[in-house]
């Protein structure tokens, strides 16, 4: 599991740790929508002891229209822009929020490779976080294998979150 | 991510392979309720390069309002039973799997620790693959750390998912 930076779990993964005790103190609460990294975030989130708190859950999206059906992202935009888009990454943050009750939201859409998928090539990643009605987006361009690019896109979404939290005022 | 067992994903977890292509050979496709295993699940399966032909995706389900609420777990068994049990698996394996249009279902639910849940000893952990109308459940009591609880987790649910399958005539 997104072990990259911890040996086994005592405390968990430290960007994990560091988003999940900002969390706690803003009394807020998070929802995660994946596609590319397939679990990943949630997985590296929940490393942390007592994440229960505030990790709600999330929604693994890896067939597209799971990601109408279950995270309500308009089939419309999946249409016209295809799966990887950052008003998909945008819809599926606010789409897994409100769906599972979470105040923050976070989403990953690319492609992890081995193949460029919808005319993008390998490693092309938008990653999305949400908290109430802030909005962030970040569009990436990854290198490496399919599991570095996975992991990269973990990192770097619960970085956009971990930005967006220090800039909102604690409760 | 669920890396216990290869080098960087070139072919992804030998175990996930090994479910992946009895997917494939079978002509099912596979959803995934996780509440302890926080996404570690369904991570794993995605480690794996051609995963999205027969993964539809998953449901991480850490409230347990979220189990009623997205998988459809009868709030009635939750109150009754808690989250750790046998009926909740089932109902998790089979919730996923219908709302997320597959043919199998996996359920992963109990204690991760650092501490006991619901009267239940860290470690106390209940699996469930469904196939079809088939299901299996397995309870387990692992020993080790919240990681080596969740990593264990993981691979007896991705081993009973095998062994329903290799049971199950192809198509």
């Amino acid at each position: 599991m997104a072990d990259g930076g911890h040996a086994g779990g005592d405390a968990g993964d430290p960007l994990a740790a560091r988003v999940i005790a900002l969390l706690i103190e803003r009394g807020q609460t998070v929802a995660v929508a994946e596609s590319l990294t397939g679990g990943l975030v949630t997985a590296t989130l929940t490393t942390v002891p007592g994440s229960s708190a505030v990790v709600r859950g999330g929604v693994v999206a890896y067939a597209p229209e799971v990601k109408s059906s279950v995270l309500g992202v308009p089939a419309d935009l999946l249409d016209r822009c295809g799966t990887v888009h950052a008003d998909v990454a945008a819809a599926m943050a606010r789409g897994v929020a409100a769906r599972l009750g979470a105040t923050a939201g976070l989403a990953t859409t690319g492609v992890a490779g081995p193949d460029p998928a919808e005319g993008h090539p390998v490693g092309t990643v938008h990653v999305a976080a949400c908290v109430g009605e802030e909005l962030r987006h970040r569009e990436l361009a990854l290198a490496g294998g399919r599991e570095q690019i996975r992991r990269q896109s973990v990192e770097n979404v619960l970085g956009l979150l971990a930005e967006l939290l220090t800039e909102t005022p604690a409760d």
